[in-house]
């Protein structure tokens, strides 16, 4: 269950330089390349015998079926065929697309309601000042799984120990609200000794590493499924987040989920930093390091899936902790109610469902 | 779908040389082996307690099963075990075998129907003068996707482009007429230059590979599923297909398509010579050539068997080019109806029906 | 179909020597671990997100979920959580557990019915002057199949026809009794060359290696799926299974066999021998060998259980020799009947039934 009426991160550029890519989002099997006029998404399905478009190629900008050369227009109407005339042959579907901040975003649902212009605005991909640098799992669960692991993060301390996890997050109380679509999941701890990623950062970032800090953690969810964390260090009594920039280190954790099937997603994570955005081995470094926090992820989410999946009929806690994925199901399930056919309301998962506790 | 009551390639004689190979033809598991009158094949089941007899051996010409030695007839009985008296044990199915050719055939339907003269003769696999060479993979697709994909050699211009493909093939006319059960598809290209693996077999063939050749190359499908594609080129304006000999560079192209499940099979290819017959290090050439090319379209035809489960009821296109496929379907469909026990005619598949285009 | 008010094997100590272990035991998903009292073992399912709890670690003897810190009691009822009060958190199974032998042992079905005392005493696991060595095989066949092979060594002449299979196995009859729950079938051979295992065994004692030997073979099953077999070779003529230990080799083959799913198992294998009891080195190469010997059985096991999933309706045959596998059964389906909700009764499954041969 997902909304399909919604732009997802479906690719990144370099995904799509040399030629075309296929993926499943949302269920659909879609084909991205590079047309003429910019990137383009249709069904990964040529009209002629059924055979995948992305093992084919870009020619001049049009993508051709590398089985019988159809040529495939980007609204998803044959274009040409060696020796054939097209105009009787079936179209497939297009899919809205657009390239921006870094990455290509589709639309899977109806073209109709697409706009490019409620893609969220992404500061930190446009201003000068800052540097990006991520990667993208595969990973083997539900994408609200995801979405609850990041609004929750006191995981860290069990899932993370050995790199941002320390046991003053546990401690430390947490708020969430919700404004609009928007879900907000707040932690601030004071005056705790930074964890070795934070050490790093500091270093990194000319500070010393061995002193207390204030640290703080604000995760921001969008839907349908957009994860931005707002974390950071400052020398402790400066200001915590409100520290001025010489005094602490942060950057925003960047977590696009993009529904492959309803049991299966894609993870695009990364770090967005404003301290030395020229420093590309900096860059590399940390994408090194938060590629294997990241995966350390993994093999909790897929078996929490399966054993979901075992008892569908169980309902799990809602705690105080839990109150960011909690808050972002339910602007899930309203999305998701302006997309359902009118009719009796959709029942809520079990797995969301709510236990007084 | 696929007859049964039909001659299948099932094995070659070296896969069954040193012990009993098991392999599922036509959903049929099946235990291959060298009898003491020649190769025999039964049900790859022990009546005793279900054992796979293809983990048994054979001694002086008699199955044994490898489990706790039952000996096994080659016309489905139970001969003997250690210590028992087999007389009221159940049989299993025996199957009809022939071994001619240089292959292991079968006959997985009524034995009653089964006449080893039906088996096509194969000239080139007895004439002196001649030399074979070819392999086996295993493909996930339905068998008749491969044969579409032989009986339409257009995709070499885009399947295979660094080999055998050439745009002018895309560019001549094909030609399918079907002769009783057989369909042949003609196409001849003239004045064209020769592709990479026609360069190497004019060289081999003591000619110069770089002046215009006229190609051609005819696809002849007989049920249940054999392709025998006549292939070569010649020196332009010598004749062409009909050139004498000392001016071309020719070869049959051999596909036994043999049907392991709905949507796997066995594809037994291989290409047969009457230049340089004695030459082995060329045959290896060319084998090792071959399987690279012929490996190329698993994967499109893999995906293309994925897309067309996702669609059943997408109905594909048929033009011109697909028409040696579509008159191939045809025979199989005859065949098929014969088999069929009375009552309402089978369906077509929704990927073999007609499509005005 | 397996009994589950039973003690079966679950683990050994090694296993859970330094973080839980997953392990499902008919159909049960438990984690094991080694509580402050003791080993313990709970469902494998936090009732916070259901997060599998033998992902997470034991602190102080109390297991901790990995994902957000809920600590768990052996119980099954939640202990503390950080920031939270557990009191309404929901429970948990629990499972009884025992550390003996060397192994530990589970009850997957009701608590109120287990009681340690009925687990079976090992002698060899406690005397002095034993020693053993063994490992653990998961075999994708149904525990019973396993059963009937160990309960039929007639195998070993073709499966480990060149470690410890001989023709005079198969020549030997065999004899069958049950006596209350127990079934007891056994073998014994005169005055026969040994082959190579016991020909090791035998230098291993300081014996003659190439002189005829008495054999025997004994195999003990007792419920729920536990196989004991004596098995031992005597120089010719000193009183054979009874002759004096100076002119005897002999063990004792042990097999726990867990069933995990209905075509699953966890297969325990080991050897116990009072000989040499000191010698790690022997210990070490008897359990190489063992180990050679039995994974020879899994694919026969393996595609058994393939064919019999294939042909549901076909009744396999019930030889003498297979009589230690049939009884066993029928004791098995004793103790399904005890556990068997009152109605009509449990049909015998088709592999169990009876074929007059």
């Amino acid at each position: 269950m997902y909304p399909k009426n919604a732009w997802y991160v479906a690719a990144t550029p370099e995904e799509i330089a040399d030629k075309p890519l296929g993926r499943q989002i949302c269920s659909e099997k879609i084909v991205f390349y590079r047309a003429a006029q910019g990137v383009a998404a249709v069904e990964d399905f040529c009209p002629h015998r059924g055979a995948p478009l992305s093992l084919g190629f870009v020619r001049d900008g049009t993508l051709v079926c590398g089985y019988h050369g159809l040529q495939m227009g980007c609204d998803g109407k044959p274009v040409a065929m060696p020796g054939q005339r097209v105009r009787g042959f079936p179209c497939i579907r297009s899919y809205p697309v657009a390239e921006r901040y870094g990455f290509i975003w589709v639309w899977p649902g109806d073209p109709a309601l697409a706009d490019p212009a409620t893609i969220p605005h992404l500061h930190w991909a446009v201003d000068e000042g800052w540097a990006y640098g991520g990667g993208l799992y595969h990973i083997g669960c539900e994408y609200r799984l995801m979405i609850d692991n990041l609004m929750d993060l006191t995981h860290e301390t069990y899932v993370h120990a050995s790199s941002i996890g320390q046991k003053e997050i546990d401690e430390a109380p947490v708020t969430t609200k919700t404004v609009g679509d928007e879900v907000i999941t707040s932690r601030f701890m004071e005056n705790v000794m930074p964890p070795p990623f934070w050490q790093a950062a500091l270093r990194g970032n000319g500070l010393p590493d061995d002193v207390p800090v204030d640290r703080w953690q604000i995760c921001h969810f969008t839907p349908p499924s957009h994860v931005l964390i707002e974390v950071g260090v400052a020398l402790a009594g400066k200001g915590g987040y409100d520290a001025p920039a010489e005094f602490k280190a942060s950057s925003i954790v960047v977590d696009f989920i993009t529904p492959e099937t309803d049991t299966t997603h894609w993870y695009f994570w990364g770090m967005a930093r404003n301290f030395k955005a020229d420093d590309q081995a900096l860059t590399d470094t940390i994408r090194t390091g938060q590629g294997k926090i990241f995966s350390e992820d993994r093999a909790m989410l897929e078996q929490q899936q399966a054993n979901i999946l075992r008892h569908p009929d169980r309902r799990l806690l809602m705690l105080n902790i839990d109150a960011g994925g909690v808050q972002s199901r339910k602007v899930i399930d309203r999305w998701l109610a302006r997309e359902a056919p009118a009719g009796p309301a959709e029942p809520a998962a079990p797995a969301s469902a709510q236990v007084a506790a």
